[in-house]
């Protein structure tokens, strides 16, 4: 029933558009009554999203569960990738809905609304997470909104490209740059994480002795 | 008449709530007619962020100055200052608009998408001014996304503590922290930018010899 009401939903979206398709031509399409469309979706905008709702409860059970010795980036980008999962799962529906939401500027909000959600859900991981002295919640905001953009640079590549190409690579490599730029921090036991990578900053001015002092102490050599 | 406009709006807003409250029971107070708020706003949501507009049309003019030897994730972190000066002229407009927009879904919304097209415009900026061979549309669209993130991070405390303390000097510390992770990348000539922060990355894996040879490299000593 609910599929059949998405189904007809997105029929008559690309038939008439979005703002000419009410939600009674979507229930006589699917041969339903009105209450019944109003059981699955709030609203007509819901039908356009009707999975991100349950990607949303997927990702916060994903983070509730224990995790190991994961670093809490690898971990959130992991989240990520639920998303695409969804994404991934459908193309030709995935890219038809791309195409509207482009055009509807409702639906563009709508969107944006259910991003900020899945940041939110990132960051509130990490501030529970952090790894420093205090929980840091400029940290944790600013990798969430990395990982989040990461992700959809890639989605958004392979939805204009219609679906076509390897959705899980591209977000891969995507996310790979923020875990290099964030990745677990060097003030951590190297020795358990083979495939961590040290990222060392330093000012410019900062005497040569100093910074091989930092990398020998991140390596864990000193 | 706009601010006259905007001052009779959040006094109703304020007594009443935002919901409860009219364009007529707006234009009554401010003693003018219903044409003359549409002539400034398309809507009433508009009417709670009369300033964004304008940031947003500062902050485009700022990109497309010549901005001579900067470094782009400079130049950004300036234009999101833009943004944080119009909060902090002021403060008390500024932590009455974030109370009502907490508690109004779809003033929440439309601030995502204002925030969103700040955002973009961070990005294109940094499309256009990538060093890497190509236009890296995923660098442009993290930074963009990290630097919107941290500014948010400072303003929101801000705005969470009545707007007491110094607005300026949080979101500072913020934009440091994403310059710090993304600044001018090691790649460029660092001689004429003594202020740059030096990023090497290196595989856990990787011989000392190449970690310091990568170092001098990067420090213009080699």
């Amino acid at each position: 029933m609910r599929d059949a009401l998405v189904g007809a939903a997105f029929q008559l979206f690309l038939e008439r558009g979005y703002e000419e398709t009410t939600v009674d031509d979507i229930v006589a399409l699917a041969g339903v009554g009105r209450r019944s469309f109003f059981r699955y979706f709030p609203s007509k905008e819901d039908v356009v999203f009707p999975d991100h709702e349950r990607c949303l409860a997927d990702m916060t059970a994903f983070l509730s569960e224990e995790a190991g010795a994961d670093d809490p980036v690898q971990r959130v980008c992991d989240a990520a990738r639920l998303v695409l999962r969804m994404y991934a799962e459908n193309p030709t529906f995935s890219v038809q809905r791309y195409r509207l939401t482009r055009k509807v500027p409702g639906l563009r909000a709508y969107e944006l609304s259910v991003v900020w959600r899945y940041e939110r859900a990132l960051a509130e991981y990490l501030r529970g997470h952090s790894t420093g002295p205090r929980a840091d919640t400029l940290r944790a905001d600013v990798v969430a909104a990395a990982v989040v953009a990461a992700h959809n640079n890639a989605l958004r590549s392979w939805l204009r490209s219609d679906g076509k190409g390897n959705a899980a690579e591209a977000v891969d490599h995507a996310l790979g740059y923020v875990q290099n730029a964030f990745g677990s921090s060097p003030g951590e036991p190297v020795d358990e994480r083979p495939e961590d990578v040290v990222v060392v900053v330093s000012r410019r001015g900062a005497p040569m002795w100093r910074v091989v002092q930092e990398i020998e102490s991140a390596f864990g050599r000193d």
